[in-house]
Formats: C-alpha cells, structure tokens, sequence
C-alpha cells in the first residue's frame, strides 16, 4: 500500500491537496451497526478548525463534513465510510511567488526530490490541512472504541517553549478540562503563561513548539501484537506521521532509560474487583507491547512551527539563493490544534488493535 | 498481516520461540542478483550474540545460520530468503516453575491475556532471542542499501543509566570504533564509566537501561512518503518494535520541542559540487516525512532490563501472590547487543523505503 | 485491508452504495506526473452508463465524474486521487417493499447474514452501479499503462445465451469495433442474433447470460510474479470479483485441459525483431504466471441477469415465505455494459504489477 | 507484499526452491490454542508425495515435515507456525545442460524476463515442489475449519484428457473415496479410463492435462467480502496460483452463462431445520460473493504438463535455435497430486475469511 492508508483492519486513507477542491478520508473496516452521524464527525472536524482564536491560523474554513457512502439510517454498513470537505478558502495566486522555492525545514524540497512534480500551494498535501481526513477518520473511531469497549482518549498540552504543565491526573482528566482554555493546557498556570509564549512569539515573528501527552482509559489487557506490531510501535508511528512531530514516549521513555530495573519494574497486584493490576504504570499501560489493562500514556514532541513570519536565506530548485518571506495566515504554535490529531491518531491505532484481538483465539 | 512481519516490498517475517527448535526470518522482496553468503548473515549475528563477554547473558548459542532458500550461486533470486538458526542451549526445566507466575515488567501476563495459550519457557516468543531473525534480515537489507547507494548505518551507545556519551561525529563514526569497547560506546571516558556502572548494578543484584543513537549516512533526498508512512513514523516503529525499547527521537527530538522556528529552521543551502543541503541538521535528515540527504539521525530509550536476579513480589495467573526470583543467566544491560539490533531495524526501514521510491514516476 | 480495496502499489479503493449519496474510488500509489484530466474518466464512465439504448436499465443517471485530488495543473501528483460520482436518480421509495425479502441469486440473503445491517436500496453496495469506481479507477490505469509501455486493452461480447462470436484477430481488435453496435459484439452477424436474443428474453420477462473476451495488446515479458500473485491468478480474482461474473480463463482455459502435451506447448522461436516469441499462444501470454510478451488473453463468463420482472417465491429474513415480482428498471443483459468494466479490472492489475517488476533488479 | 505471501489475517508465506537447501511455509495468524501436531503435516505432505505408485514422477523425497515455531505442548501458540521439508533427492549436475535454454510452456523465459538470475535446476521455484509449502499450511488450515465450523473440503479428478467424470453427489463424497484410486477420481469405471489414458500418454511420449473439482461443506453463511475480495475471486486467485491451472469456475460456471435468469436463479427456501437455504446450488454456495451456507463447488482446469520425454524445438536465452530432450522423472499427469494442493489453496481462503468476518460486528 502506498504511504495514505494506515491499518489493517481499520484502515484510514486520506485523500486531497490544502488547496484542492477538497480533502478527506475513506475508512474501511468499521463494523456494521454502529451509530454515526455526520454530527458526531463535524463535532470532531470543529475541535481541530483553524480561526477558532487569535492563537491560530486565520484561514477561514467552516469545514463542513459530507458523509458520502458506508452509512445508512443512522448505522454503519461495514462498507467503506467516506467523508469530504470541501476546501473553500483556498487562494492559488497566495502562492504564486513560492511556486520554485524551498521554504526552510518545509516539505517543498523533498516532495520535489521524491516526486518531481508538486502542488507548491499552502503545501499541497504535505500541508497540515490534510489532518482534516485523519480527525474525520478519528473520531469514527472513537465512536467504535467507546461502543466496544468504553475506552477514552485524552491528550492536551504538555508543554509550549519551555513552560511545562503540571503533572495531571490520567484517571480524572476530561476533554471538557482540556478545552476550557484556548491553549488547552488544562494546568490553568501554565495555560496563562503558554498562551504569552505565544503571543511573545507572534510579536517576534517567530513561533514555537512544544509536546502533547495523550492517554487512553478502559483499553482492556491484550491489545496489541507482540512483534513488529507492538501497540507503542504503531502508536509511535501513528503519531510521528502527524506534521512536526519529532519524538514519541511510551511510559516512562527516556527517562525511564536512565533507571535501574528495580525502580523501573512495575509489581503485579489485584485491585478490589481481582483484576490483576499493577503498583505503578512506567511501562505506560504496555508490556510486550500489549497492552495491560492500566492507563496507556505517551508523550510527543512537535517542533516549532517551520513558517515563521520574516525573511530566511533559501535557495530555489535549480539550487539558486533566494529568499522567503511569508505573510500568510500561519500558527504560531500548532499544538492546540495537534491535541484532536493526536486523539484521532491514537484512537485509529487502538480501533485497529481492538479488531485485531479478535482474530486470536479458537473462539 | 498479523504482526511478525514488517515492510511493504522488503518484507521480513520473523519466526521461533526462544527454546523452541529454531528462530528465523523470510525476507520476500529483496532485489534478485545482489550477491549474498551465508556468511553476511553469520558475521551479523555473532556481532548480536549472547556471551559475548562478562557484560552479556551466558546462555551458550553458537547461533549458526543455515540459508534453506532465496539464494542460487552467490546471488539472490528474487524469491523469498529464508534464514534459520537452531536453538542450543535451550533447557526447558529451567522454566518450569515460573509457568504460571508473571514477571514483573514481562510480557507473561499480557501475552496470556492475548494468546491464552503461551511458551513460558524463557519469555517464548516474547524474548530478545526473536531478534536474531531482525538481526539476520537485517544484514540482508545492509548489504541491499549498500549496492544500491552506498548507505551506511551505525549505531552506539550514547547512555547507561545517567553515563552520557560525548556529541559524535556522524560523518565519521565506524562500526569499528563502535565495537572498539564491550559496550559499544564510541567516547571511550564515557565507556569505562558505563561498564563500571553496569558492574555495578550486577553486584547491586539490578539492571541498567539506557539510550542508543543511529544514523544512516548515504540516504539519497526523496525517502519515505508524505502521509502516513513517513520515513520518521515507521523508523519510529521499527525501533519501538525492539524490546524494551520505550521512546523515540528523529533529529532534534524532544530538545527541539522548547526551541523557535527561527531558532530550529534548517536553511537551505548548496554544497561544493551544487548538490542542495542544509546548513543545519535539527531535521535528522528528514522533513515532511522524507529524507533530504542530510545524515538521518535518531535516538532510541531502552528501559532497564526487567529480569533482576532479586526477589519480587508479583501475582499468578489466578491472581493469586507469588514470589520471582530468578537465577538464571541475564544482562544486567542489554545496550551494547541492541546496537546491532537498532542497525538492523533502520536497515529494513530504509530497504523498503529505497524500492518505494521505485514506484514513483513515469519512468 | 477489508475487501473495498484491490492491489498492491497501484490501489484502487471504491465506495458508496447504489442509492447513497455518492459512489466513487480512491486510487493511491498512481506515479506522479501523468497527465490527468476529469475528461478521460468521464470518457470512460460514459461508456459505461445505463440508459445507453435499448438494451440497458431506464435509471437516468449522469454519471458525472468530480476530480477531487491527486491532480494538479492536469498532471498526477503521486497522491491519492479521489473520484467521485454523486447518485441523481435515486428514489429509496421504490425498494421499500423488498427491504425484508430475499431476492433470488441476488447478496440480500448473503449479506445480511454478514452484516447484519443493509441498505436493502437496489442492491446497496453489492449493487453494479459499485463499478462506476471501477471505471473510473481503470481509465487512470490505462492512461498509465499507455503511458508506461503502449499497452491496449480491448474486450468484447464473446457470446449471449447460446450466440457465439466468431474468432476474433486479437492483434487488429480495437474499441471502435467493438462499440460499432450496442451489444458490444465485433461479429456483426453474431452481434444482431445477440440482440434478437436480448429482445426475445425481454419480452419472455427473463434475462440472459454470456461471456467476455479480453486481450492485453503491448505487455512487455516480465509482469506477473512466480507463486501466489501470478498475473493469471490476479486477473481471475478482478474479473471474478465483479458482479455477476462466475468463471474465468486464462489461454487455453477448459479446452486446454483436454489437449496433450505435444498439442499445448507454446514452441519458442524468434520474430524478425529477434525478439523471443511464441510459435501458438495456447499459454494467453502468461507462462508461471509471468507475461511473455504475447498478447493476454482471456475469457469470462457472466450469469443471466438475476432481477427478472416475474414473480419468484422467496423467503424473507425471518424464513416466511414470500414472492418478488420487481418492476423497476433492468438489463436484461448486463454484457455490453460489462465490457468496459471488464477492460477496468485487467487494466488495474496489469498497472499494480507494471510497477511491482519496478522493485525487481539492483537498478 | 512480494507474491510469496497469500492471505489477510491466516497469511501463508511458502519459500525454497526445488533444488536448493528446503522448501517450506510460514503460517502466520493462526489462532492460539489449536491442537496441531506435525504428524498432522505429515498426513497432508504424504498425499501430494511424488512416487507414490508408476503414475507420478520417480523422484525420491521422504518429504519429511520439521516443525520449527508456533506450536508449544501441541497446541499453536498464535505465533508464526514455520514448517520446513529437506530436499533430498536434488541432484544439480542433471539439469546442468538446460541452463540457458528455454523449455517450451515452462517459466524459464519469463523468470528470465522478470529477474534476471533465475535457478535453473528443475524448474527452481517455479517447480511444483513449491506446493510443499501449500500443503503444510493447507494441513493446518483444514484443522482451523474443522475446529470453528466443521468444514470439509474433498476435491478430486473429475477429467483426464477427455475422459470424464460422472456428477458426484457433493454431500456424500469423502477424501477416503477419492483416495481409493490411484487416479483420484471417485468414478471408478472413469478411473480406470482415465489411468488408461495416463499410460498411453507415457508410451507415447507425451502428457495429458484434465480438470479438478472441489468442494466445501459446512461453511456458514457469511464467509466473503462484498466487493474485491468476494469469496470466489479470492478462490479463484488461489486455485490459478497452482503451478498449470488455467481457468476456473464458480458454481454453474461457464454453462451458467448460455442459461436464463429464469433457469438460473436458485430460489430460496427453508429447510426442516428452518435454515434458509436454496432449493438448488447453481450459485455454488456463493451469492454477491458471500457464502450462503450451501456447499462451495467449484472446478480448475489444468493444461497438459509442459515436461514431455521427446525432443522439441526451442531457443536458448540468447534466441538461438536449440532443442530439449528431457529424460528425467516427469509425471505424464498432475492431476492426482494437485488434487491436496487444491484442497489445500481452498482451505487457505476460507481460513481466512473465517477470520475475517469475525471483525465484521459490534460484538
């Protein structure tokens, strides 16, 4: 399969250019008999829309969610779900001037060395519009995770720059929580000081980065394969293929590199209803790569944002100086809008583990 | 595909359980007419055998490969190769009395929450032995990149426990000066701090986890696809895949997420012989999920090692508590044998992703 | 992958239901550069169209194609590209009574007992009008395979009932033959029996069955690979997988096996070119299931359309006895209208392994 | 995937050439738990053995199964379940002479054509010994159908030449009956024809082709995909995968084609059970592409084998004039041994999809 499809047996792909007539995804492989509606995916697409504030682009999108096959009163058929949005607010002649030139640590340059030719506007398809399919996608498989198995995923903002939230709870954190600032750092403090990182950063004409922390609650024991398909190995790869993500934690990660086993091992119990529990969770709800029933935690880095707002020394594609200068619409900082790309992203992995399983046994 | 098996057109299976009769892998797709001996893969394995030195478990495998298929006069056929290693020293008594009990940390109670049915005997086919397969594909995909492009992969410790590995030359790094030491760290200060620090934790009756750093020298721009399976995302994978591997950085990594754009941007510029570089390299030889031709650079956490050889408190399969204490022969640190382990992995990854490119354009 | 997709680097995706709001595919791996224009998939869902003539169903349906990515500036971009085709004559009210009963021969029994939920509209997805994806992906396929190797492909109505085309010259058959009459049949006085056949069924209230034969002018020798996937056995599964189709054959197919050794074998010899070809081609241009280099050939047989407009006893989905007498619109014959649809699913094939031999050699 | 592997979720990999080091199979996603010996293995590969009696080829091989992964205490372990088969009687010295020439209807040429560097000894992998690796995962996937559904699959010779078969009631024909005759065909008067026509083709120097007939009992209804994957396009694939089957049918098949709707349709009904079923099979338990619960038939044709002890004429790789003269121990028919292997590939596709519609619901 080529690269626009994830999954084996919830299989996501995504389709269409930032400004092309339209962007979206095809999934395949949802069960038959699930409740979906349009609502529940526009509910998604809104949380991830650009001009929600005056910490994001002000491209102005309504993103407005078509269901176009795999859905019938109200239920899924098991057939491919299809759903598009149509790009309103693209403008070609924006991009005219970039058309040849390698806009630094972007995607222009090596798009054109893998495909030689190249939709130069806004990114084409290496464009973070292209997300629009995976949060469609996303929260389809949310609706599946939370009808199998009552499983939750969470994420928000871990840290912008160099302001970190506080530790939060796994078992008690909510989305509501997390949106109730712009930021989504549900760490209030650190919120009011992420968003003045922000604003610092726009008045240099500069951005930032930053990390998201993401859990999923419920996810029972036995998820995951104990190979190559190791659930934090697909849960990394899911979320390094989101643009900007440059590292992934599962548990304790690298700083659980620097223990010694007998810090690091997590004891086996029973908790009150004798389910077999353990004490602590550094190996972030997966051991063996399967998961164990506790809470599942990781954490991943988003550099900063590549288009910053004044002049950088480039070169062309025939490998001439020249120079950029953008004064689009652009974020800042993407990381309150990453938080549901990263949720649909862990949920497409979980989705596809929570089909998998049931092809192991006899019965 | 269930998950013993990885890549899209060089696609290696692994098989075997620890004290099974054999482990092994099929690599399928690779090029037909690349010279390959048995002896490739040999020299690959003994660089990832155990007792190797008063560092490393003292399990006694000669680990020889036999090549039953894929290769005809010192050439690949283009058919599937496939690579056996019997198992020697397998002692199924050892293990009788853990049957039931789950290690703490191991993947026993997870695997019996999947599969139901599990080889107890020496973590079965969740042990680090499955990675002589890994190791033996991998070899195969080294030999594959080196005909092709001249690729070269080299990996090094670059900590234990909170010993760190001075900055690294990436274009000058060797194997050789890798294996120079038993732990396989290149600072050779940094090396006698960790191997003192690993005797340490053996006579402390614990283990060490650590970090490894890899590059891949060589890559030609235009690697990995732009959406799902960028180059980042299934290295990520690949190396997540390994065990007890728990995070992953690809370039800058976390460090870069406090950093500003203007700060982490690569800026374009042409070398000597007018090839397009970057002046910088933050973007660890990959942007939009491609590589640029800049050295690929990436850092793998591997956690302490789960086998102490203390008592630990843990459950049984009922639930019921139980008491581990193993004696058995185990690393304190499994770093310097992972090294070859990561190498191969990087080396599917890239395999793959260097026939991907194949199917790009016209002509 | 869930079976909506077909294809291994060329990947075609339909979706959508018969009454639904749209149908349509996503074709990914397609090389970059390739000029593209909505008009070729129009060109080619044109001649697939109900309401062509007399033959075929009255459902007025459009057809149009709506190019939503992959394209830029009328040339392939390497991503994606997405068709869709939006449903106009469809009325849910017309199958409201059938919603229940099991039509016989037809998926409603079959895929209930699948899915449990079903969109009992016209067939839903097991409906034909699922092959407007079909085109549409083949018309990309075959620009692709014109553009690759000049390769032609060229099916026709082999035969109607019992009305046999005569041999055709598998070198001069062109598409212009072939569409020189409405049932799609170059053997004029076979093609005005086979509509005589088609009217006399009309008006028995019955419907017909017949063959397809299908050549592949222009296909280098090399396509196909040794074992599971050889080319034979994938152009049985695409021309098996599509609605109504029963039986397939490869060459010589049933009759070949009547033959001896001595009769079958294809004896090598070179052209004037020096080329190597084949003296007969009893082999269909596919020897271990690799191409030669001799035409393809093949033949398919087609059931007697399902839907006739009499009554029937049935069932209905508790087991109670029932009958069906559809009035709606029909074929009679579904032969001329398969032709194209036919031509689609080699042409897809033939383009994925086109770009699998790519991955084949060290250059 | 390379075209070694076949399957989704029960993904069979075979390997080896026929006269390098072994031949064998990978299975991977069996479930765990299954009782499987390799005593079961050997029954199957016992079957398909050559000599076996004066019909088939002299060539010497105990085919003896070593069963190196997946299996622990006799039960699988829901790991890659590896089967490996020693080539014994392989002699390289007498094929030396055939190296560069082209064997009329054999894949020498097109192998050539595809990789470049082929094994030229007995045929390599594109020998019938590759079906060793069919018929271990076929053993093993014949116990799977038995364990979830009680699911028989018995082919047998239903033509030699133009010797046929009498119908055969398809739910009374046991694999014991087809076995009674060294000729397999269950028709005894027609067997002993058929063994008649087998020796005059070995007096005469030549060889004969004929067809096979399967069938499969007990598969519920449910089992297929609706769209590219319908059970008899996988079915299909699989039987023209075998080394000379050219064509195949599902159900009616090519006959179905010059019928009517009227004749051709199977109506439903109920039977004393109140299962609903059709009160005739000419879909051949498969309707839009999904099992019905009636029995699966189908029917493959196989040419005449290409080896034939007299000299013919050919050219070498070069396209010079040369001539083959074969002497060695080639069967004048396959049929009676390609009857496992056809078993063996149809029990592998239900497999598979008996897997896979258990990720089809809710629960």
């Amino acid at each position: 399969m080529p690269g626009s499809s994830t999954g084996r047996l919830f299989v996501v792909t995504t389709f269409g250019e930032s400004h092309g007539p339209a962007v979206g995804c095809v999934v395949d492989g949802c069960p038959a008999g699930m409740p979906l509606d349009v609502a529940h995916i526009q509910a998604a697409l809104d949380r991830r829309r650009p001009n929600q504030g005056r910490l994001t682009t002000r491209r102005k999108e309504g993103d407005r969610a078509e269901l176009l096959a795999g859905v019938f009163e109200g239920r899924t058929l098991g057939t491919p779900i299809c759903v598009i949005v149509r790009n309103e607010d693209a403008d070609p002649r924006d991009y005219d001037r970039w058309r040849g030139i390698y806009r630094p640590s972007h995607a222009d340059f090596t798009w054109d060395a893998r495909f030689g030719h190249r939709d130069h506007r806004g990114g084409g398809r290496a464009s973070a519009r292209e997300t629009v399919g995976r949060v469609a996608a996303g929260a389809i498989a949310e609706r599946l995770l939370a009808a199998l198995h009552g499983i939750e995923i969470v994420a928000w903002v871990d840290s912008v720059e160099n302001i970190q939230c506080d530790p939060i709870d796994v078992n008690a954190i909510t989305r509501a929580a997390v949106d109730a600032n712009e930021v989504r750092c549900p760490d209030t403090p650190a919120a009011i000081e992420m968003i003045a990182a922000i604003d610092a950063a726009r008045r240099d004409r500069d951005s930032v980065g930053g990390t998201i922390r993401c859990i999923a609650r419920g996810v029972p024991a036995g998820l995951g394969e104990p190979v190559f398909d190791k659930l934090e190995a697909d849960l990394a790869a899911a979320c390094l293929s989101i643009p900007a993500a440059k590292a992934f934690e599962s548990g304790s990660g690298f700083e659980g590199a620097s223990q010694r086993g007998s810090e690091h091992n997590d004891l086996f119990d029973t908790d009150p209803a004798a389910r077999i529990v353990t004490r602590s969770n550094r190996s972030g709800g997966i051991q063996g790569g399967i998961s164990n029933g506790m809470p599942i935690t990781m954490r991943v880095a988003f550099k900063p944002v590549a288009t910053i707002p004044r002049e950088q020394p480039t070169v062309d594609s025939a490998g001439r100086p020249a120079r950029v200068d953008p004064r689009g619409r652009h974020d800042p900082c993407v990381l309150a809008r990453a938080v549901p790309v990263v949720e649909s992203m862990v949920a497409i992995v979980i989705a596809d583990h929570a089909l998998r399983i049931r092809t192991t046994g006899l019965s």
